[in-house]
């Protein structure tokens, strides 16, 4: 199927399926040991650099989906979230608590245009 | 990027964000005081309301994940639910129980197509 | 609308939708009473099916959201995923725990490209 791309294809799932202008992927922190802060900047600078792989800016996002493992914490994430959302370009947003591998505090799943117009 | 309209916008979201005919957004409830009946009624009108500032009829919905504070009181959620849906043309639908901030007691991510043919 | 395909339509929801290409739909097991490796297997192989009635291989598939009622079975989740899924063409995945209803150990979120290039 020609028009799917994809990258970063490890066995059990891709880190980015692209289709149709629209790019799909999910984040969790590449270092579970942060603390919430820590794992939000760290998941927002990943998605910043998957984001600068596709040529598309913070202003492409569509839908994050937010996990919290602990929604009593939300303000820690929003500090976080907040100094990074673009203004007047933010994405639709849902942030719920659910359960989430060990360590992980956070995971976000993200979709964003690269349709380039 | 021309082609990502916005609705609503705020600092931390925006409220509708539209792309290449689809339109996402979440709800809850504006009076988080209501009790699930009560909350569910005020989400789908919400809905409506933002179908028809699309433009968009009810049919237009693609799908609705609906996350609940309380998977028990499903009933109760699915009473309002059934009489708003409409029939032959309903939405894909997951319905679970997370965690929601204080007092939510539903909330819903919207997907609905708004290229009009 | 007549962009918009729907597929097994009951009251409460349709079980697949289709626009623009994109097929969206949500599985959970035909029977709830076999366990996490058996709901998982039904489950796949359910997707398969709807597959196959769109015509689209698992080389289609863009996104799978998967909701797990005791992420401490993760492991029993992925040996029967890991198995099943594309090498190569595996979709993008997230995999939380949230509350399901009575008996069911495991729903998924399945988004799949089926413009057929």
């Amino acid at each position: 199927m020609s028009s799917i791309q994809r990258r970063g294809e490890s066995k059990r799932w891709s880190d980015v399926v692209i289709h149709a202008g629209v790019a799909r992927w999910v984040e969790v922190a590449d270092n579970p040991a942060l603390d919430l802060r820590g794992q939000t900047r760290q998941v927002l600078a990943q998605i910043d650099a998957t984001l600068q792989s596709l040529g598309a800016p913070r202003e492409s996002l569509l839908q994050i989906l937010v996990y919290l493992a602990d929604l009593r914490a939300a303000a820690d994430f929003n500090a976080e979230w907040d100094a990074w959302v673009p203004a007047g370009h933010a994405p639709v947003r849902a942030c719920v608590q659910v359960g989430l591998s060990a360590g992980y505090l956070v995971e976000m799943v993200i979709t964003a245009a690269v349709d380039g117009s």
